[in-house]
């Protein structure tokens, strides 16, 4: 199982995540696209590192917010969310070329990500965004139940579009399978321990602990690392081997 | 010789040029790629528009200055302006995608395009940008004397990067070849009848009337007209028959 | 009565309504602060005009959101949405001492208009944004209902507020007294008389007909012509004289 | 003599530098006003720490540069520059009033400073901003030699204008007064007690020692501090006291 974790966050002169650090330890590097983090400088030395670590890229659009960081929902949909994604795609490819590199696959940022899950009318759109652009570049959701996963790649197959399916090492979930709001206690685990304890868990039995105390199942694909959460730069080596 | 027109100028609710009269008289639209003007949805739109007067797409390029419109001089060169342009095309790209379309060629926009028709560094790193996106994209530049012409392929020449070299039809050249400045009267012809005549003698003599008086050789594939002139809208389909 | 207008909705190289047509006619400019429309520059020209006509002036401030034009709902309220607002009071008035000129009320834009006038904590916010700001400084709102008025009017006058209150001149209403939406046919008066006419009613009667054909009460103290609808261009001084 | 601190200069999510340690240990927070640095919350926050803290509030406004964070040289002056300013310091005296607080002292930021020393046009342009904001505050400018200093004072007396000198604690001198380019090994001091050690020459004898080991005059009224250099985070209790 890939581990994949949100790359190149930073915004001109600021900084975010530990992106030196983490990616000599992870498998597939989500690179934001400019529009709610990130510009092209960012963006080409955020690509060239993963080239050098030969670690996958991928595209991590979101909502057209810097000053929200794509953290927010967005009042935007339809075509106009089409053409935002699109918009996004296309400039990380058109950087990646400078660098030899391509696009490996498409997940998208924080409010966007959110709404495609609760939302089957934007999850819809992404689908096609992803169709219009590289049929062939799978898109990253995150991992449900079964039935919850089976529903979301029939969606997918109609428009021709795979589907990798992720879960979190760092962050409880409800018996639901969705994630604990990050306002409940206990919603981000708190030592290294429990993130590779859960991760153990996921790549060998499938499973997870909910927060109630329940046993789920969790088919994922790949496993995902939140760079600002210094745990988890922590654990990331550790889960690797 | 082809038309081109830079279009897909707007930005949000603000509109700029008059895209829907042109489009159905040139033949290549230029479009804008969203740091200096436009924005998705105005690409996509302008994108749309293109296809269904079957008009060729080209990037249009800028410095990343929404407030200047890309008209004033902008202080980033070599890697962060190659990869300030690769994004521009890229993004542009990722938006034809979901209309079948495609780029044809690449044109850069207002205070980009006159320093890289100044300084040989800036048209190095605008070539190195074409290349590696895609080198079987041409370079639009502005036609100059045939020794200017011939220095600037041999330059282009060393990277597999073809030009296309671009004539005036509304406005006054000095007899070096260059533009009459827009703070000099007469810089922009103020009738139809002389944008004709001029287009007329670019099109079938090669040649050009200077200010001074003198006949110009340019050597030109397409003449730009400017769609935020009342006088070119005018003059677009009367040139083109 | 006193007729009042937005204003300075340009931004950069973009054009939006007929500042230079219109000042002449009107009392009040609302001037736009920046964040969803103009730009210092664009600011400073408008204030400048408008103390070249004795024109009063208001601040304009809406969601810092330039794509959406301010005219989206925009995720941001309490202390963000009220240092948000505070941010664009104080910046027009910077601009307005290089012109002699202050402040004189405040109406808020689109998005943030329209939510002030349905959700009680944004209409707190934007009150408590006034009082800290200057608390001499009206703040003005769209006219409904007797009690409508009476309520609103309570509840500022718990900060110490003073509100004034704004009819539409162009606009068809409803009979629960707010406007007919854009979506429905004939939200929009179609001729200059039939602007007049309301316009007419509302100086002289204090009352207006709705779109069902009753007869509504509307105490409002000045009246609100948008400048991006020619007709109200036309009908401006008209209404005026 | 008093301790200045660039402050208030994250935006949206990204953070930079670190208030909170410096601000109990200083005299002055020079508070970016969004155009290069900061946004509403953030100016908000930075305020009511600096209040909390007994801290003097300075504007520092800058070029309306994010992506550069106002370092680079920006190609507007005049009056497009003096309304550039003149926006942001009523930004910032806006957000103040929510706070109880006022604007105490004008510095500029980054290159936006380095030109107004340089340049005795974008010093005027400066001075007329302060000028018409508030006569009453005062001008913070890079402390020079005796000569350059009266000659400043001078052009300011003009206007009505104040100025305040600034020396450096942590960067090196050249034997003209000017800092050594950040370019030059020993640009910055590299420990502590230099940092310290320079501080007191300049509060008790008024010198410097240059990078070339001349003794330079050096009249001034306020130190600063940068707050991206640890060392100066680490020196600036001890400097105090």
């Amino acid at each position: 199982m890939k581990i994949n974790c949100d790359m190149g966050e930073g915004f001109g002169a600021w900084q975010m995540g530990a992106d030196d650090q983490l990616m000599p330890h992870i498998d597939m590097a989500n690179i934001a696209c400019g529009l709610h983090a990130s510009d092209p400088v960012t963006m080409a030395d955020c690509v060239a590192l993963a080239v050098s670590h030969k670690v996958s890229i991928g595209a991590h659009p979101g909502y057209p917010d810097l000053l929200g960081f794509g953290r927010r929902d967005f009042p935007i949909e339809g075509k106009e969310l089409e053409s935002t994604v699109l918009y996004q795609l296309g400039a990380l490819e058109g950087i990646c070329r400078a660098h030899g590199a391509q696009l490996d696959y498409i997940k998208p940022h924080g409010a966007l990500y959110n709404k495609m899950m609760r939302d089957a009318a934007t999850f819809e759109t992404l689908l096609n965004a992803v169709r219009c652009f590289n049929a062939n570049l799978p898109l990253v959701i995150q991992a449900g139940s079964v039935e919850a996963n089976a529903r979301r790649r029939e969606q997918a197959d109609k428009l021709g579009v795979q589907l990798w399916f992720e879960a979190f090492a760092d962050r409880s979930y409800e018996n639901d399978g969705s994630l604990t709001p990050r306002t409940v206690e206990g919603a981000v685990h708190n030592s290294v321990e429990k993130i590779i304890l859960q991760a153990r868990q996921i790549l060998n039995e499938g499973t997870v602990l909910s927060r109630q105390g329940d046993c789920l199942t969790l088919a994922a694909d790949t496993l995902c690392l939140h760079g600002d959460n210094p745990l988890c730069v922590e654990a990331a080596p550790l889960i690797r081997s």
